[in-house]
């Protein structure tokens, strides 16, 4: 059964292995967690780039405002005190694609494009085009708060050229973003899932990863919404006014 | 390692054996699901009576409303529409002892209490007025909409009665009723917590299948608010209607 | 904003009401579990037949031996012994469709096949080779224990002929099997699922209802496997059996 | 109602406001995410050395093998793989006190000793004494796998001198230790859960802060499992293991 592998750790009585390091005399006090995560995400180190892209997306999507995953949270706190973890589970649960936007989606659109190779004007077109005709939504457009632009996605991009790790996966983003207002006949917000997508493409990272920076970083969110709650119940006072915005009637 | 059994059930190719049973030839078709869970739970079948109160019980605690937990479990499945377990676990986990009730604590005071032995009376009077001392919450009583009475408590103590299963656990708790309201200088609505461990426990239930009964009874109210969530979909309003109540100011 | 409404209930301080009946005074020891979560389902109190039908495929459904998913919560209540919701919640989001099977996808497959009208072993002859062509899996068949039928699928489609509730769907997915056999060039074991879905739709359940009957009784199942756990821990020992079966290797 | 409020943040059309900063102009790009979190979390960006322990501690914390959290994860990807939230809920869920340490519980009672004053010898081997004659565990000794030393807790220790940020709960920790050898009448592993309240306690953090930190960590474990189940399945081999560890027999 020479499958039945995992490259990941191994804890011994006097020592904890990770990745082939050993945990407590080499990555303890020389690596920050980013790296870290890097490291247990992919097997490796990161590049200076990779880790400062990684603590930007990472600060990118953590936090915005009191969004329905902060509620359910702080609601699921409040009902049962001793239990963070389930607080955080409950939170975490919501982190669906409506509310923590397509990242994933969009890096498999990016590759399937960039695959295809070709003029990425051209590729982008063709497809805002037949997503446009199938009625479909586009990954990685539109917002419900941020309009005209989402001040996140137009950071990230900004950065990756200063940078200078913008790559054919962020071009192919931008020319998306041209033939959406074209096809659409006026310009979509792109969204912060799509430059996250794909700059992290552009860095090397693989599309099964991309998901994972915006759960990790929004379980840091909930928990500051989590310590807050303790000092400063809201819970309950949202979960009243979420009563109160509907009303009941018998079935018809 | 004799002690590595488990005494639930085991599938094999052609037949399932639940607790000793034939689940297809004899079970299926023969017992209802308040009697299976019943079998399941303690490895018996239920009398009549047992499998009245399970059933009563049940429908008791099922549902109250657009619960906090309801709330939680809706916004869930509005973030994340393909995952109906997602939501139903994110309901779930706010089932705390603040939003559905300390029956498994109530069935915990009542055995001790019935422990003691001696004067039920006394016993319940010593019970409430050491908790009074302390300050703590007296399991079982308190209502946040039902007063002076909750409904449920009181049709299943009647129905107890009429039923002739009324025992010591559901006298004691009449006694608590009574010392309570002596020793607070005003009745506090007894909740339906406190005659659910009570009847449970004069029914032959060990105190830790107390809280499996509000716990499965809470899974079926949040698969129907979810089918209603996908045809009339609330959860996102709900969501902007706790934020809206909610301020956002600086840290001083 | 007359579409914020909700039909399922509201709680008065001196009553309950659910799906326009008094809860306390109506359906507390008139109705059992079964029809109750029939009513909160569905808004409708059931008929016989569903009524049976329902305990029946809530019975079938709940209890499997030691699932994966009964493996995940029995963990967790080891890893947090005071959060019996926490272990549920686990355990339900393990009830995804390659654990629970796909009874809301067979339900939508036999609508579409039945919706298409003409000759039923024509539509599943059709379809059949579709899935074949595609390589796709056909839902409601193949399951790794049992070969060649299983025994709850068989039992559920014997009891809707004696009971005279087989309609078109039941009727279809009679017609699917032999497809598959032929199609397939051997017969594939029509699991559970499959007929689970077809009673129901011929009963008058809406395919979105069809998930919720799995998640209530595997959760009932799930508050078995706990309170056992509880008295018989075995939580621990099967994660050390589970991490003795993988070894650790550096990445290469 | 001036006290529905929130400080943590606020998302408007052009800008989204974290801490009374600017997240796009000031915090993205400068900041990074362990600072990031540390700002989320308190409302106050670290000096040096809360943000290197703060790393220092993820680091410590965040992976240790193929623990139970992971192997419930993971069969939970296996079971449900289309949704990775659903299986980091999973995991996050036996985050209890048995597997991820009790890091929260040791703040409170280093709190509570530093609060006595006095000799912190003394103060330890009375505190000891108490929790050796109750017949009580004491949180932050005891490992299941590092024997004599947890080399982590060693490691933060060591850091924390070569730093000078030990203060009075690291010596109040370092007394236990030598309190439980004489005590227990051998020495108990301190394990890692001790070190990291004693060195967030005596950087300023408060105690409820002290169990975000496991929990931020041992999600990016997660997310690291979970990565490696998507390309190299683990879940079902690991549950197959666990099934056959127990044997069924029918109840007695």
């Amino acid at each position: 059964m020479d499958d039945a592998v995992s490259h990941i750790s191994q804890a011994y009585p006097d020592r904890v292995e990770v990745r082939g390091r050993d945990l407590c005399g080499d990555l303890m006090g020389r690596v920050g967690f980013t790296e870290y995560f890097h490291l247990l995400l992919t097997g490796e180190e990161p590049t200076d780039d990779q880790r400062f892209f990684l603590d930007l997306l990472l600060v990118a999507i953590a936090e915005h405002g009191m969004m329905p995953t902060n509620v359910a949270a702080r609601m699921t706190l409040a009902a049962d005190p001793g239990s963070l973890q389930g607080a955080v589970a409950a939170g975490i649960l919501g982190c669906g694609p409506v509310i923590l936007g397509t990242s994933e989606e969009c890096a498999r659109m990016l590759q399937a494009g960039h695959a295809e190779g070709g003029d990425p004007a051209r590729v982008a077109t063709d497809l805002a085009r037949a997503v446009h005709e199938s009625g479909a939504r586009l990954p990685g457009f539109g917002h419900p708060v941020h309009r005209p632009l989402d001040p996140r996605a137009e950071r990230i991009l900004e950065l990756a050229d200063e940078r200078a790790v913008s790559g054919p996966h962020v071009a192919l983003a931008r020319h998306l973003r041209e033939a959406v207002a074209m096809i659409w006949g006026r310009p979509l917000t792109m969204n912060v899932a799509l430059p996250i997508a794909a700059v992290m493409l552009d860095l090397g990272f693989p599309a099964t990863a991309v998901k994972a920076v915006p759960i990790l970083a929004r379980t840091g969110s909930l928990l500051a919404h989590l310590a807050e709650e303790r000092e400063q119940p809201l819970g309950f006072r949202m979960a009243a006014a979420a009563e109160r915005a509907i009303a009941y009637e018998p079935p018809p």
